[in-house]
């Protein structure tokens, strides 16, 4: 199967400023891994119109889908649909099917900032599941979805079934050996196998290892055969745990 | 004091795949607010060297500097210090008293993965301190610094006297009422106070309140008019509390 590429821009200065910290990144992250998408880019953007709109069109023309997070609120600063209108060169139009949404969720509490919501880029269209209130809106290849966790996490989910493609499969070797003293072996080991995602993290102030091996690739024998190989690399005293 | 704006750059595979969950960006995210740095931008990206000095080049030429973090050690993904020699078309060089360092360190353990972390960007001038084992290598307007915590945070703080400019005063508006039930006052009172930076961010599941409003200004006599206008202008009963 093709790779499928994405990239997530998380908007809002509260992020910038740390007043929050942003979760919806690392969600996002190891959900989109678990279904085999890889994942590109993350950019954080403050709340303006051509920062949005600079970045959505940067990753909308490179990658094969971008998920935004924060900004759809109702208030002053919540201008994520008009950055992304801006980047693909559209107007803001009301949603007739979201207008109606919002009168039905918010009866007679619905004012001038409520329907706010119901604006979206125009030729957007809407991702509804039967378990979300309020459907995902997509503008060509984006998805835009809230900032507050509690939300952007099941929206995010609720998409799931369209993002997955086929996995990656992964070995880890642990060793108690230093970065310096093995990057040979790892440089030897890519050398025959170009392809595997050879991964070197280095763990400060653990007893039981020094650095983290990862090795991943798509394909299953090749990874099978490139773990063994970078095994016999390795001098055995330093191996202390495999997976 | 005039505005310092400011990037943060971390680059690493293992962190767009969520097998590391980056923790650097969000510390020095605070510690710059501290400082009274304008964070504009956090990018992640991966160790491809275009997107790294695509994303570098990009963030030199508009902040007023930028910081990266990982991708410095001795393995074949290491790649920071030639995606932002890249950036600024310079070529990779040897630094003489990093490479002396480097010997004095590691002693007869060196080999050349070792030697690799004495390259550095054309150019590239030493911060040192001297609680630090290595300096941090600075090239133009970019520091760059390792991606592993325990080495970013000091070597962020050793830094953090040159990038201190004016601080933020800030307050804080604890409300009960919605956002769609309060943005028309937040509107109302930006258009008074055009230059507060107006935060509204809603909470789920919290008893004591549904929106945390900061107002932020550098300037401490602007920022306290502008509070006691919104305070006038929210409903007494939906403030629980203010800071």
């Amino acid at each position: 199967m093709r790779e499928r590429t994405c990239a997530i821009i998380v908007i809002g200065n509260e992020i910038l400023s740390g007043k929050v910290q942003d979760t919806n990144a690392y969600f996002a992250t190891r959900e989109l891994r678990k279904l085999g998408v890889t994942l590109k880019r993350i950019a954080v953007v403050p709340d303006e119109l051509d920062a949005i709109a600079e970045e959505v069109a940067y990753c909308a023309a490179r990658f094969e889908f971008v998920l935004t997070s924060g900004g759809v609120g109702p208030t002053h600063d919540d201008i994520t649909m008009e950055g992304v209108a801006r980047a693909f060169k559209r107007k803001l139009v009301i949603h007739p099917e979201l207008e109606r949404l919002i009168h039905q969720h918010f009866a007679d509490r619905v004012n001038a900032a409520g329907l706010k919501m119901a604006e979206v880029p125009d030729g957007a269209v809407l991702n509804a599941t039967h378990d979300l209130r309020f459907p995902t809106v997509q503008l060509e290849n984006v998805y835009i979805l809230p900032g507050i966790p509690q939300i952007f996490e099941p929206k995010l989910l609720a998409l799931a079934g369209r993002f997955a493609t086929d996995p990656y499969y992964i070995h880890v070797i642990y060793t108690t050996a230093g970065e310096g003293a093995i990057a040979e072996h790892l440089n030897t080991c890519l050398k025959s196998y170009p392809d595997l995602m050879l991964g070197s993290y280095p763990r400060v102030g653990d007893p039981e290892y020094r650095v983290k091996l990862t090795l991943e690739s798509k394909d299953h024998d090749y990874l099978e055969r490139a773990f063994s190989h970078l095994l016999e690399l390795l001098p055995k005293e330093v191996v202390v745990k495999t997976e």
